[in-house]
């Protein structure tokens, strides 16, 4: 493996056309943030199968034009070289084309639309990080989100498109009744690792998650942890049995788990406890958008994931004595107790 | 009161326990703008009362409880220890507290809300602190607005939970018709001061005002300026009556008229005017985001205030000049003229 | 021309009045991105023109009363005198006079909430700008569009006031269904150029492109070239034929390409390309921004034009290279390729 990986690294560093597709590979798997080519192919292939079993192939044309437009739209800006090659400029654009692809139908329009969406996911990629280098914390997928959601709320202005979303604009009403659930809610937590990619498929979501295994071990099991827990504490507040067997309440909490417990943070017991919270907080920040976004007439996408974790990494400045392994149970209140005379 | 201050500050500085319970207290008056212990204590027995009379206990223990939880996750999470000190880490989860038992009922599983509610409102807090820091404003109480919108807008879509906010979930529409004002407008406009803790009953009002009086009778005038500006405003425009005479157009008033009137800026005629004008706008904003949060089905909150008082902080330094108590009338057009040729 | 400019220049230099009504006269034509005294005298007859021809007298007062109350705000709170002097304070308050004058119908009441939303919109300049000034962009007409649907929204919450925009709070559903297109389409076009001021008619804009082109006759070969483009693009994405033909969806490509075509970056072709592709994504934002706002029943003025020119401003350092005029195409590839070794 470890020699494949070479091998192909010195193909990309003497090839142009080769490196440029490393850095779309990479960015297939930087949507799991993670940076490695082979991941990539295998999450692509995840992709495929999915796109096909659900009698969608046009998905795996939507992704892989939105992959293929972002990235060349990054190198035709000049935008920053090291970022473009690690596949940062990729990975948004690629899931505005599965979004477009998926919720807008099969129509010659629909594909304008998908090209000139995945160019601007790139721009507002650029303008996005530009703001949120202010304070230290990168965009995420939440360009894709914005420009899809801009994509499918503008369809509904237009005769030519037709919208097909899980639900049509209506007002946030009472929930949907709790259904005993089968056995299917298992497997709903593994096609959860695929709706990350906006695929409904159990398998894709295995082949997906061996993509993860095969750049890190800790992702892989952390998406299945935070995929777990999210579904459980939804299913727990009484979440409809519909949506959680078909993955929608995991995929938010697998994207947080790998950020907060295996990428932004070392794995550690205190972390994984620290990534759990963030899971749960994801869980409410999706309901809470469901409700806003009921009368728009457009899914989460990956915005609970987005908001939950940027909410968790903002204060990290604060957070730093944590992560130094200091007992913390038995200092709670002596902690107040002024030790240098500071008190004024 | 001086001397029983003094004997507890000593009582605080040697004893991490109640310290602890003096941030906490401070955490309590710090909703209105104030730090004071005593004020705290007198405030929290006004919520008591305000519980107990309109036949919700549960509200104290909700607030008692965010309180701890909010100000012990600060602690644990290593915040700032002079903020933590002074019960900034408190006032936004002691509402959070209130308002989830407030609006969400009395169930066993509300109070797993609530608790992780009040300490994602820290977190929150921890974020929102870096954020606002890049332009010198604070983040008042919007955590917990942020927090409990998203736990009740989240409630909608879990059949566990049963959203009690005063309006469900509905197309913004004609107004409610003027009735006939009673004397009890009046009244309404005390038990605005109470709702500024979500409490509607004029003897908690006034329990309040109290507390605010020990630490700062400028913040008491300007707390009952504020209520009649506010509630005057809204009935000339045309608001309902059920609402003017419940306090919700008088809290936000409160807060920005204590905030801009008393604490922000230093009293004087000219502050009042500007105050005055602040709440003028805090109506209108409360008046919008009324409309924009119709088909969510959750209320305004402490929004208005914060909106409000940001934008009234933001441009501080142009406003400069204006507190150094120049005559303005006669220099408005002259002022135009350059004097020292610095016109190109 | 010259001459005259001179003699005014001289007039206003030697007159605090005089230089006042320059002021004002700029934000006139600063809506349109301009500095230009006599192109917003020639405007402001368009805006009067057009305030009579559709029976609505009251707009030319409003849109005089909100400028004079705009600018006088800026000057009385001792704002930057250089900005005010170009009539960056006035071209907001001078437009949110038009849009509640417009909405709002004729009571004695709306012009109060009218002058007071004038000095506001001035204040939300101020906080705005300090905001912005983080990421290097102006707000542009963002604080009128702030305070108008603020000034709309809460309108729906008052019984003194009648809201008379274009559509009342509604789901938003399925598109108007596409009629066949008349020649007006083409007066529509026009007729958006009046519509950048909320002016339903194409005498207007005809007006008000020549004082455009008085300034800057790039500036008006843009703002025809924006107004056709959206409007094409907007028909041919199936829009409804009564919006086109009213200049709805031509305004905000007007100024977008105004904006990034010959004002923000030197005219070229290569900038011409890049303003169409704004224009384009103009549209998009609009028919995006239609959706979220028809729960809340307000239309959405500039808001597009303001978001899309965010958008492609703040990555304006990374397109540096792009304005160098390096041969792009047959570079694509070859640029990935490292030449200095600075792969790791």
């Amino acid at each position: 493996m470890a020699a494949l990986g070479d091998w192909w690294d010195r193909l990309a560093a003497g090839n142009g056309f080769i490196e440029f597709i490393d850095a779309c590979l990479r960015g297939v798997s930087q949507v799991m943030l993670q940076n490695n080519p082979l991941s990539g192919l295998v999450i692509l292939i995840g992709i495929g199968w999915g796109a096909f079993d659900t009698g969608q192939p046009r998905v795996l044309g939507g992704a892989v034009v939105g992959l293929l437009v972002g990235t060349a739209t990054a190198l035709v800006l000049h935008a920053d070289r090291s970022s473009l090659r690690q596949g940062l400029y990729g990975f948004s654009p690629l899931l505005t084309g599965i979004g477009v692809s998926t919720f807008l139908g099969a129509q010659a329009l629909v594909w304008i639309y998908l090209i000139a969406g995945a160019a601007a996911t790139t721009v507002v990629t650029l303008a996005l990080t530009t703001v949120f280098n202010t304070w230290g914390v990168p965009p995420f997928t939440f360009p894709f989100v914005l420009v899809t959601w801009f994509l499918l709320m503008g369809a509904y202005q237009f005769a030519a498109y037709h919208v097909r979303t899980p639900s049509r604009p209506a007002l946030p009403g009472t929930p949907e009744a709790v259904a005993s659930y089968s056995g299917k809610a298992w497997l709903g937590m593994l096609e959860g690792v695929a709706q990350v990619y906006l695929i409904g498929s159990w398998i894709s979501g295995a082949i997906i998650l061996l993509g993860l295994a095969i750049n890190s071990r800790w992702s892989a099991f952390f998406a299945v942890l935070g995929a777990v827990t999210a579904t459980v504490i939804a299913i727990w507040f009484g979440a409809g049995a519909k949506n959680a067997e078909a993955g929608i309440w995991a995929f938010n909490g697998v994207l947080t788990a790998i950020a907060l417990g295996s990428v932004l943070y070392r794995p550690s017991a205190e972390v994984a406890v620290y990534a759990l919270f963030g899971v749960a907080f994801t869980v409410i920040v999706q309901a809470g958008l469901s409700t806003i976004l009921a009368p728009l007439g457009v899914p989460t996408l990956t915005a609970p994931f987005v908001f939950a974790t940027w909410l968790f990494l903002l204060p990290k400045r604060h957070f730093a004595p944590i992560w130094q392994h200091r007992p913390i149970g038995d200092r709670i209140f002596s902690d107040l107790r002024p030790s240098t005379g500071d008190r004024k």
